[in-house]
């Protein structure tokens, strides 16, 4: 099982992505961590400048020797009309408060122009540092850059989260594809499918997308040990790709507050939420979520929630607050550990031999 | 893996369990053929009188002298105010008008006291019938009720879709617990955790669950071939219960149409509502699921609504109109296929040996 064909393809002894959560939990320690261990770590660049993007996959490289991959987000239109911006800003101001946080004066909120400016940028990034591997999250990137990226060797990944995804993925020349089930911790991935349509659980979602791709399958959602890579196998996946299990590893960049609320959560303190971000994403619910549930459906489309959250997610870490934080989690927190990236992945690879 | 302790309690060779569809599906031949296929067949008494239930287990035993089971739903109370029910009634008197069907002059909606009769009485039809499986949805019978069940030689099997719920059913005397994943069709058999914290997926909730109890542990939620159910004993699980496929096989008694949605539909075809019952149920979205999304969380709660629609999903049954009835599936109907019950069984057998 060890050298399938999702392995070759990615240069590793063991099909074993560790996902690239954006944020800050990546770390050059984490990703190097993983690879070094056989699998593939994974930066997580999507809110990062170009500029920051080099110096992560430079200080990655510092650290290992063997094939990492980075992460980008595509970035999709959005609409945010400055009345709705301001109405949300507004929202928050009772919440920011609350964290003694001064409402700020004037917004900048991000437009679709920049950030695909920016992401053109990465992309030049990733090939001129020549990263082994690169992986997309919320849609496709153009044909113009898919075709420039395989004018070298990159092994490409794309997301799904249903069969007509998966078979876009493979249609738009993806090497591989990430299924996403519902179990997953974080932004969801869904390009075509609405919010509750993209939804599926992965024993559902890994077979269907198998019997419909030809590229190999890389399950993702709620794997925290050798029993859900093994499931996952079962079910026609040739990889899997483990977040949560990596968050509360010593090397992980989260919050220690972060990492201690996955260690004390059940799978029922686990909910979806787009107050942070106006996305759909999945994580711990505290009193940010509580506060805005009324609210969430209204607030401006990611990333411009982001933004507006920013000051608030930045008081709730340095005050060690968990309150007002992002607890981006999957469905299987019981199963987290506090352990080394080595200790989780011996005991993933022993399941793979 | 043949006759582990789940198949052992349940007293049949394999241990694969035909999901107790209430509402017509689970006739006497589809609960037979199960259970002379070597797994246990169960009739869905949730919605049957004391005396069809007593009439269906007669004529189960007719057809097989292997065990099979039966599933009663424990009555909740609700809350309908008489002029919520009135609203909801107002409602649907444009669907109504679309299947030429007259609204209902005076209503009689059901009161818990006599659903709570009704089951007594179905529990003393149990009994006397010598059933050899009893399993039990939304909720747990009162310590009364089991004590008198377990005063006999019946298997009880119990419903989770969450750890607590699962190490609740352990500690009132279940002998087994069947964990209902996110991916199941028809009705969520939530009873402690809120509609959203029970939506998790079966790779995250089989090992939490198995972590936790000593009971054996039923799968159920999506698994519809030997992938499934491998993958579901990777995960910790001891059996798998099947409902979708089981539905689109010759003996059941799913109305030839909801037979045929379920073999046309894909995974993102499949949503979650609460209009047809007032409880939320995962079925093939339709016209009816459309037009009533806005007003779904304003229905009263179940089994008030279903009553309300009863009318109209009759008349859209006997127009052999898929619009307006309740097509519930799970979330893996691309791997459903037209097939007899022994066919399926072969199948999985397969997988087990």
């Amino acid at each position: 099982m060890k050298s399938n064909e999702a392995a070759k393809q990615l240069g590793i002894p063991y099909p074993i992505v560790q996902a690239p959560m954006a944020g800050g939990v990546t770390t050059p320690e984490l990703v190097a961590a993983v690879s070094n261990a056989g699998g593939l770590g994974m930066l997580g660049a999507g809110y990062l400048t170009p500029d920051q993007t080099r110096t992560q996959i430079q200080n990655v490289k510092q650290l290992t020797s063997k094939p990492f991959g980075i992460n980008l987000f595509v970035p999709n239109e959005f609409h945010a009309a400055a009345d709705e911006v301001q109405a949300a800003h507004q929202h928050l101001h009772t919440i920011q408060a609350q964290l003694s946080v001064t409402p700020e004066t004037s917004l900048t909120v991000p437009e679709f122009s920049q950030l695909l400016e920016s992401f053109k940028e990465q992309v030049k990034v990733v090939i001129e540092e020549q990263v082994p591997v690169c992986s997309f999250t919320f849609g496709l990137p153009s044909k113009e850059t898919i075709d420039e990226l395989k004018q070298h060797p990159i092994t490409l990944i794309g997301t799904a989260t249903t069969v007509k995804e998966a078979v876009e993925n493979e249609k738009a020349g993806m090497d591989l594809v990430v299924v996403q089930g519902s179990e997953a911790g974080g932004h969801r991935g869904n390009f075509l499918a609405g919010h509750q349509e993209s939804f599926v659980g992965l024993l559902s979602l890994i077979p269907q997308v198998a019997d419909h791709v030809q590229i190999p399958v890389v399950a993702a959602g709620g794997i925290m040990d050798s029993r859900g890579i093994k499931a996952s196998f079962c079910l026609g996946a040739q990889g899997v790709q483990m977040g949560t299990a990596f968050l509360t590893c010593a090397e992980s960049g989260a919050h220690h507050v972060h990492k201690e609320a996955v260690l004390q959560a059940a799978e029922d303190d686990i909910i979806m939420t787009r107050a942070f971000s106006g996305k759909w994403a999945r994580g711990i619910q505290n009193k940010f979520t509580e506060e805005m549930k009324e609210q969430e459906l209204r607030v401006p489309d990611f990333p411009v929630q982001n933004t507006l959250t920013q000051s608030i997610r930045k008081a709730s870490s340095d005050q060690n607050n968990p309150d007002f934080m992002s607890l981006w989690s999957g469905q299987s927190p019981r199963l987290a550990k506090k352990q080394t990236v080595a200790q989780l992945m011996d005991d993933l690879v022993a399941a793979l031999e």
